[in-house]
């Protein structure tokens, strides 16, 4: 029997990032978790990351501490209120977005990588509802397997690492399937940009609107834990948008 | 008179930074100086920093504590001896090399750019003897640039960030020469990846030995502390490489 290969798998403890580490593991990885603590980043979502982690068995999870706050520049870093109820349907970059923040993951995950003599990164970005964030654009994930190729004695050596986004063109609702095919348990995920102190999610800022909408449109409901009853919170959801895979029986 | 324009400057004190952060200037940027405190690295180097930056009049000096320890992987972040006196006319990785270190510096260097609004971030990377780091190579630059319009607000709305290289192509000898004309007092600089808790270099490792020899072959005495006196380490290098610009004569 083949030992798996080990992966890194960058793991926020979010929904998305749950569901690309039960992709990594479907295709026969060991995965390495990689978390990062910065700035003013909840606790509540560290811990998301250990139980997820924990409950996929993984090879080994890291955290790693970086410190954004000095960079300033976001409402997820700096003292910038974090935007409820905001329009989704356009493209506009949000005052959550931090600069550079998938770019500065990525080259820790290549680091870890090369460290630990896997090929591939996991990352659980996502074109289609990303939230205006530019660097959760394949033409970027593209540009990084690039950069990665060049930056490493690993890809200097013939063996150029490789970057996964198995998420990067489903729609959340599609995520959500997958993930539930897959065994994960969405009650130990958090996306909310604005928990409690509990860890209770808001309900209103982009992240949990997204979530929510989406465990909507599956007719299911989002087993994380909100400040709001989940039906107050579902009740106050726009309907499914026209196009969308439950809308097409 | 026209305000300078801000741009990032990767300064970690040693030599080829210091020279950058002169070229910055002279090419009529307002510096942002930003010093990475990592693993073992040592007081020394920083202090360095701290110190060609204020010789420079920076606009603003940002410190960043990175933890790369959580890594390992090289002998300048793990407990992994500094090679001595090794060989440096191939072109073999040395175990000093961090993996992908300066894409970890570089991701930072991008956020704080956009942060600050700078579009022109300058690194000191050197691609003739670049003691064989993979991420220290010309199309790493070219691909990290590409990255870095794709990655970052101000690349979507057509400001993308140039990568300045002034060092690229130069030989040691050629930037400790630039550097003299612009001034930099190369006594503030360290680079020994081995320094005594005095600061005091090695006079031994691949970063000494290039340094010594730069300054041996343009006749020339390292200001810079070692802890073996200076003439003696100069006695012990091998004469100057056939085809240097200093036997050209």
């Amino acid at each position: 029997m083949d030992t798996p290969r080990a992966a890194i798998v960058l793991l926020s403890g979010g929904l998305d990032s749950a569901t690309t580490l039960a992709v990594a593991k479907a295709e026969g990885f060991a995965p390495i978790a990689l978390t990062f603590r910065y700035g003013q980043r909840h606790a509540a979502e560290v811990d998301a990351a250990r139980q997820v982690a924990a409950a996929a068995s993984v090879r080994e999870h890291l955290f790693v501490d970086i410190d954004l706050r000095v960079l300033g520049g976001s409402a997820l870093t700096a003292d910038i209120p974090v935007p409820k109820d905001r329009d989704l349907s356009g493209f506009e970059i949000p005052s959550t977005y931090v600069p550079a923040r998938n770019t500065i993951f990525l080259a820790y995950a290549l680091a870890l990588a090369e460290v630990r003599g896997a090929q591939d990164i996991y990352i659980g970005v996502n074109a289609l509802d990303y939230s205006g964030y530019p660097d959760c654009r394949p033409d970027y994930i593209a540009a990084f397997e690039n950069l990665a190729a060049l930056a490493t004695r690993a890809g200097v050596e013939g063996r150029p690492t490789r970057l996964r986004a198995p998420l990067l063109h489903l729609t959340k609702p599609e995520i959500i399937r997958r993930g539930l095919v897959l065994g994960v348990d969405y009650g130990l995920t958090r996306s909310c940009y604005d928990p409690d102190e509990r860890g209770r999610a808001c309900g209103h800022c982009d992240s949990c609107r997204l979530r929510l909408a989406a465990f909507a449109q599956l007719g299911l409901t989002d087993p994380a834990p909100y400040r709001t009853p989940v039906d107050d919170v579902r009740a106050a959801m726009r309907p499914p948008a026209p196009g969308a895979p439950e809308d097409r029986s």
